[in-house]
């Protein structure tokens, strides 16, 4: 037989119907002599009724939770008295349950996974992907892979499937290696990101690629990192960073408005990355909600308070009242942001109290004006260094965010470009200057000149973060193509010619053959997709993923393999110390 | 500037208006002090005129092969008697010429490329690329991703992505490994295929499933393989095979309709495995040309002439008139695919010279007429043990078809289903039943008694091959959901419980927690976009592909890596011995 329909698409217009559904069993009451089935599909559950006297009782009678079942039956809507809305308003008349597999009882009870303990859900994960939680992240994640895959072909982007067994590289993350049975002694690497290769794409006149690309970085996987993760990762020719910034505002509003039927307003908002650090502390700042810092420096410049007088930089964040306890608990996350704590006063009438306010009596009046204070608010001060104070009270405005749930009366989503990064940052280890994307980045053609100058620093990229929701789901950059200019960038970073052609050798030779202009993002697709789920962390949106120690606990991957097969590709287990 | 259009976009409609074009200088030639340039994008190309009074004269003078310009210019009809038809009947009157990047001179002529070593192109993979064929086919394989992508979108398939870095089986090919840093002496392996992944899927209730999956098999790598490829991998619950045919012929014309503009005609022809193999000598027949074999076997049974006599099979194939020369080269084809000779006859009038004719004087007639041979055409037989004497002949018959071309009077492509696959294979080496799929095959019901007798020869499975035009695109089958069953198949197979348990482990568990009946398909996505090019080989829709020795000469990997990277991943290299 075949299903009629699944589960979630019945309603009225069934009514009165003899329907064939086929799913799991959600849950079994018996009751006054009946059978109540509730039938579960990755569409929906449905009540299924079942008789003492009908020819589907028997049947019905051996089932438990998640046998799978097939049944037939008169949809019906319930009485009256009984409706709540939804499917939960009709239900389904047995006439026929065939018991297609059985099934033993669950580890843990499907309705309650979320209480259960992670890795528990990982080891069983066939069994957690059944919450309807999880079908329905990874139903949202498939229906995003089409809508950007029809936008993009759409638009004339080519699909192209980079190499996965590719080469190593010393610069960036840690690689994963692959010996190579073949060339015994030589390794490849598994990719950290197509980013040479769409390059070479834009070399070859392909004109305009994207891709869906599986990405490995060996890394400790700290909170919430994945070994390999997946990027929606695209390059055009010919391009400025305007035609880039366009094409990609186009594409995130036809993924949101497919997916989620929502209108993102185009065009998004743009912050410069100066204006996002200096107002929010953030270079992916969360702009739900607009609370930002207000600059105090001059106020307390040459000042008789010495810990202000001297800073670079002082800011001011306008909390909602605030308890002592919560005062020191956003002191705490100032300082695991690189503060040194967390100054603040309390606006009592037109003046302040507590913490510092005997410091900032001569300045109450303009506080109270700048800062726009309420009656009973806090004012919370970071000061020094530029970077550091605002990277610390930025980490404070996070968390004001998660104790008053600032962002709830903003829009759902909130998109914005982050622009002008610099091109180049300073190393404190090295003591060099250091690429900040990556070397190939193309500055602002008015700051070139700059190069090789004491002001190397404020040269700006032609670089660009997508932010959405405090999150960075992309980032990008347009790419040098002016062998002369990316002389000067490798002079910049200290690498000599030599050195340069060691590292990225073919790929230089390459861009000597005819290179246009080009530029691209990529998006950090899995995090795009947990931030519109809502969902609270990327292993929710990755059907089998690993956990912090890079363990697959469902497969038991990895695990030891046989001396065979490593004497096979070359390589022995070293002998730990 | 932008561009006004792609180059492949003008036509009569632009004629007169003045256009800006982007692109690549694919020829340069000089003529009454008259620049003319061909100028090209990944759409085509055009032919640029530049006037030596122009303001483009300069730019245009410094330009070589692969420079890569922006060119200015009015749109015009080329005069009548130079018109050839399409793009070569306009020209563009450039107004302007920007040099946007020289190029080095490449190391072979684009336009010769087909005649350039393998080596030499994948080693300049980048320049090799800008060849119109290269993008041709890349364009269309890109093309076949996003109709594949839409097609399963629409039917409620969901994608997902499964684990690259996964566990080592014993089962099947040989794994790629991957040590891993966080659990030393630990190795990941990278998918043969989401196979079991897959089944997970449909037992988490996700319904359907698809994801265009690389795979990885290190096995040696004859003629056209690769060590990496991209399988179109799909899964659907609560299916018979029927189902699962049925929407893979809908979806296969959909990708045709849409990639290829060609109407495949639906459903597909469906052969038996034995059919395939009795008629054609082939699990993976070429239907393009109906050429068939034609049994004789009852004719020479028991006859005079010893080598027929006792056959278990004697086929037939009628070809045309050979030469002796090209009866030898199949000859030579017959005995590469295992026969021991190829006897043949040649029709003249009413009997046969040559090759065996004097021991077939008696079946004359017969032969004519089961024959059907025309005056002067040959006939070449196969005899012995049935499926080495089909197997050779099949071999014969391809043959015969690269000799006559004669798949060019069929259609351009013939797309058919190869159904029963035997269940069991018996393995001489090991003397043991073996499966031919895998062993979640499902068998046909009817034939389920058929275990544990002596004929689980003829148990045929629920497995099902997807041919184009003599290639096997793709191939699945329905799995096992009874556990009943899937005991009676590792028993057929001589698997111990314990062994089944100790190479399937966690995924036998999950069967018996509620799996659905399920089945899929897989297609061989470079294959089958290598069939619909017309291309020569898989390397020539791969964008990057190794050779043969498993080598990237471009991005040369694999490469020797730093004994310290070895070091941080816990193995060392083996000494060669």
């Amino acid at each position: 037989m075949k299903r009629t329909s699944y589960i979630g698409e019945l309603g009225q217009a069934q009514v009165g119907t003899t329907v064939t559904l086929q799913g799991w069993v959600n849950r079994r009451r018996d009751l006054g002599g009946l059978i109540f089935l509730e039938l579960r599909d990755r569409s929906g559950t449905v009540q299924v009724q079942v008789e003492p006297d009908s020819a589907a009782f028997a049947a019905a009678d051996t089932l438990r939770a998640e046998y799978v079942v097939e049944v037939e039956g008169r949809f019906q809507a319930r009485p009256e008295g009984q409706r709540k809305g939804g499917l939960a308003d009709f239900e389904v008349i047995a006439s026929r349950v065939t018991v297609l597999n059985a099934a033993r009882t669950p580890p843990f009870e499907l309705e309650k996974g979320e209480q259960v303990a992670e890795d528990i859900r990982l080891k069983y994960r066939y069994l957690d992907l059944r919450r309807p939680e999880m079908q329905r992240q990874l139903m949202l994640r498939s229906k995003a892979v089409a809508a950007v895959t029809a936008f993009l072909d759409a638009e004339g982007f080519v699909q192209v499937e980079t190499p996965m067994l590719t080469k190593s590289t010393p610069e960036g993350a840690r690689d994963f290696l692959v010996p190579s049975r073949l060339n015994p002694g030589e390794f490849y690497a598994l990719p950290q990101s197509p980013q040479l290769f769409k390059q070479l794409l834009m070399i070859s006149g392909l004109d305009r690629y994207y891709q869906l690309a599986r990405c490995f970085r060996d890394e400790d996987l700290r909170a919430d990192r994945q070994p390999d993760f997946t990027q929606l990762d695209m390059e055009m020719s010919f391009v400025t960073q305007e035609d880039v910034l366009e094409v990609q505002e186009r594409l995130m509003a036809h993924v949101f408005r497919v997916v989620l039927d929502t209108e993102l307003p185009l065009p998004f908002p743009r912050l410069s990355y100066h204006e996002a650090m200096d107002r929010y502390g953030s270079d992916k700042p969360d702009l739900r909600f607009d609370l930002r810092f207000v600059d105090v420096t001059d106020l307390f410049r040459g000042g008789e308070f010495a810990a202000f007088a001297g800073a670079e930089t002082v800011k001011v964040l306008a909390a909602p009242e605030l308890t002592r306890k919560q005062i020191d608990e956003l002191e705490r996350v100032a300082k695991q942001n690189g503060a040194k704590g967390l100054a603040w006063v309390r606006r009592e009438g037109d003046s302040f109290t507590g913490g510092i306010s005997k410091f900032v009596g001569g300045q109450a009046a303009a506080l109270l004006e700048r800062s726009g204070v309420q009656p009973g608010g806090t004012l919370l001060f970071a000061a020094g260094d530029w970077k550091k104070a605002v990277t610390a009270l930025g980490a404070v405005r996070l968390a004001l965010r998660d104790l008053f749930n600032l962002a709830a009366d903003g829009p759902q989503f909130h998109a914005a470009w982050v622009l002008d990064f610099p091109q180049l940052e300073w190393d404190e280890d090295s003591g060099t200057w250091t690429y900040m994307h990556h070397p190939f980045t193309a500055p602002h053609p008015e700051d070139i000149p700059l190069f090789g100058t004491d002001r190397q620093g404020e040269i700006r990229a032609q670089a660009y973060d997508l932010v959405l929701n405090g999150y960075e789901v992309g980032g990008g950059s347009i790419r040098i193509h002016d062998p002369a200019v990316q002389a000067q960038m490798f002079q910049a970073i200290g690498f000599s010619e030599a050195e340069a052609q060691e590292k990225f050798g073919f790929f230089l030779d390459a861009l000597e053959y005819g290179t246009p202009p080009h530029g691209g993002i990529a998006w950090g697709f899995d995090r795009l997709v947990m931030v519109m789920a809502g969902a609270g962390s990327i292993r929710e949106v990755i059907a089998f993923p690993k956990n912090n120690r890079g363990v697959d606990l469902m497969a038991q991957a990895p695990s030891p393999v046989e001396d065979a097969q490593l004497a096979e590709v070359g390589v022995v287990v070293r002998d730990q110390e």
